[in-house]
């Protein structure tokens, strides 16, 4: 089943000895080969275009005709949330956590602290304030429980008359003209998918199965994509507790927004709810809206800022709105080649195999948590995954501190993000090299942390 | 007591047939002026370096020694919101707003839709979607309540041990990199000081006088002061319900990140409560932590993004933090000759006159809501104001939408900012003259509507 590119050997992480002994010289050798090789794909407009994605009329990755939607229980968030569940398989927790991840949410992180650079108090305290927000706005349990505070299926404040908009495309311009205005990064919008969303869904606060026929209050035609930035900076100490803090306000701010979208539909005559992590899965949606796509690490890549991103949701019955095209940007080929995230992980969840329509890890077969066997990607192991954020008291996000994509927006970035689009296997793999040369993405870094607690001492 | 500088003909405002009137040549002849100046700015470094602001030892604004804090009764936002001094001055709220508004701030705003631009049930639902997300966070009643959700004072999570910075700086720039992290504009932090807050405090929901010493749980010693970024477009379409969404989603974001600030600060072992536009004056807390300056318009006015931000604040009994200094950047003695809010103002609410130690309008001696007598500074109606804002069915903001100071962050403007501190008096009334020219800062353009509809447009 194991299939692994023929070309391997490029993407073993690069030694650090042979990183420094390149030299000032041969440093800046390779550096003018970099530039060379921006400045090279600036040339044509055409490519910079390309930037924008290619538009398909599908959603752009295989799935098989039989997928079915996969049971809310089965995701490793809800399980891992649900009291309940822990305790009816009390052998799966100890073998994929150390602890049970429901008391963690209801209490907050504890220490112990570990008193090394991105693990003492001051940082477990960053992380607990930035998921403290999210708290407020979704309740204190999970992420994934459905029917949240600022999530709640009831339909306050629907207005009584329904606003018309002259065209689908008005439609869909002021839906995200409004949520960029309440902060979001980007916004898509794409019809709903049974595909995507859990049947049937699982609260793991309340421990209850909920159906989308019987209980939720409407029948959702249009699902309202948003993003969240995560911190480039404090992104760069991964896997430090720092990094959690950001994941967990980038939480906190996709929900707030996506809660204000929810609200805004609500008062123009539309159904609304805002949705976090229960319910759908996020990804496929975002795919589906045109604003990523799907990577090695199991999380979307978006064009401008790689994966430092956090999705939320609204579904709606408003139909009358131009629904965007899903897009591709050369990721998933890009992808194929670098395997950056796949030598960073330090629990080894990130497969090193092409695509494919099953997980290629065997492991615990009749439980396969956030698997999505069925569509043609690359499969990671979610309780490999899981087993390291729990062994680290926080969660991890190397995948993403260490991806190419990732990066600060300064437009040189752009110029190479831009030929890529069309470069060739082999370039991707310089690439990558070249990323590490120039320092980017180097996970495990005190100084990255050092670096993030001064950044405050600018106006 | 109205002394009007003597050449307050220059504030008039400019006659928009006479700025049509300049012809294509004359208009470029006025912007390579302009632009010079801009040029000429920029030729000393030292010049670059006063946009740091000017460090003061005191408070930079004179204030009398028996300066007494407000009663939080008197602060006009919950003087509205209260259903009790409502019904007690019923004749007041007749002539200073034409409807009740803490029934408001119980229902969301709703119609008649006047079915203006601006003022469409889009719009609307754009406000009240902005609005939502600090309902969730504070509570559904007012922004004047102590003791809100995020805002609570009860101190759950207060770690058991306090966590000890090697520095007061380094615990001052630790506080300013969580703020910068979960969001804040700027950050600055400040001793606590009892004239700016009110006594007793109110609380209009639940209708109770609140005693620092008998109900507040703790002695508070620094106030961390936070800002929050109002959208630029949104802005310029003031007095629409446009401009009233982002205030509103301002004000959502502002208290999100000062709820996470002192959350970071309890599991730092520091007691803390987050606090929105209740419990003291945001104005003169910006001012002394250096962050701004108390301007013609009643608002602090920032360097970087003048009045467009929204401030909140977190008070601790953390007193091991270095405090910034209060600083001035050249905005008393541009407000001094601009005028250009004062023009702006659709309730002659802003003052023409220079600073004092009272208010120079003279209506309701007996009551004077928000004014602080005692401080020298540009005192403006505020029931004038409010009388605008129920009117309007919405806020106003033309006084920020049209100050000069509110651009969008190019760096032309930055340049001419710099010079700004150094220019003398005839310069600022120049410089207002050219914004007008170049088309900035007007109020009440259907067009602005219609072109911030169309901004999600963009990727």
């Amino acid at each position: 089943m194991k299939e692994l590119d023929s070309n391997t050997e490029t993407s073993k992480p690069v030694d650090s000895k042979v990183t420094k002994g390149l030299g000032r010289r041969n440093f800046f050798k390779v550096g003018i080969a970099g530039t060379g090789l921006a400045v090279g794909g600036a040339a044509g407009l055409t490519i910079v275009r390309r930037m924008e994605g290619i538009p398909h009329e599908y959603f752009p990755m295989p799935v098989k005709d039989d997928f079915k939607p996969i049971d809310q229980r089965n995701v490793i968030l809800t399980f891992a949330a649900s009291k309940t569940l822990n305790e009816k398989h009390p052998e799966r927790i100890r073998k994929f956590g150390n602890f049970h991840f429901y008391e963690r949410y209801k209490n907050f992180r504890k220490g112990p602290f570990q008193n090394t650079p991105g693990y003492t108090q001051l940082d477990r305290a960053l992380a607990v304030g930035g998921w403290s927000s999210l708290q407020a706005l979704h309740g204190p349990y999970s992420l994934s429980s459905p029917d949240g505070v600022v999530g709640s299926w009831e339909q306050t404040m629907l207005w009584e008359s329904k606003y018309k908009f002259t065209s689908e495309k008005e439609a869909s311009i002021a839906i995200k003209s409004a949520a960029k205005l309440y902060g979001a990064l980007n916004c898509g919008i794409t019809r709903r998918d049974r595909r995507w969303d859990y049947e049937p869904l699982y609260d793991p606060a309340e421990e209850r199965e909920l159906s989308w026929e019987k209980d939720f209050p409407f029948q959702p035609k249009t699902v309202v994509v948003i993003l969240a930035e995560m911190d480039y900076l404090a992104m760069s100490t991964a896997p430090s507790w720092v990094t959690d803090a950001t994941v967990g306000n980038a939480y906190s701010d996709a929900l707030k927004i996506a809660g204000q979208v929810a609200i805004f539909l609500r008062q123009l005559g539309y159904k609304a709810v805002a949705s976090m992590n229960d319910m759908g899965i996020n990804g496929p949606y975002a795919v589906a809206a045109g604003l990523g796509e799907a990577a090695r690490n199991g999380q979307v890549i978006t064009p401008k800022h790689g994966p430092r991103i956090r999705i939320s949701k609204v579904y709606t019955d408003l139909d009358f709105v131009e629904c965007d095209k899903p897009r591709t940007y050369g990721v998933a080929s890009f992808c194929k080649n670098c395997k950056r995230c796949a030598d960073s992980c330090p629990s080894k969840a990130i497969t090193f195999d092409d695509p494919s329509w099953e997980p290629t890890y065997s492991d615990d077969p009749d439980y396969i948590w956030h698997a999505a066997p069925g569509v043609f990607k690359f499969h990671k192991d979610a309780k490999k995954c899981f087993r390291f954020w729990t062994e680290n008291d926080g969660g991890c996000a190397n995948c993403i501190c260490s991806c190419p994509y990732n990066k600060p927006d300064f437009w040189h970035h752009r110029l190479v993000d831009a030929q890529n689009v069309v470069a060739p296997g082999p370039v991707h793999r310089f690439m990558r090299f070249m990323d590490e040369i120039f320092g980017y993405g180097k996970v495990s870094e005190p100084k990255h942390v050092l670096k993030f607690w001064n950044s405050g001492d600018k106006a």
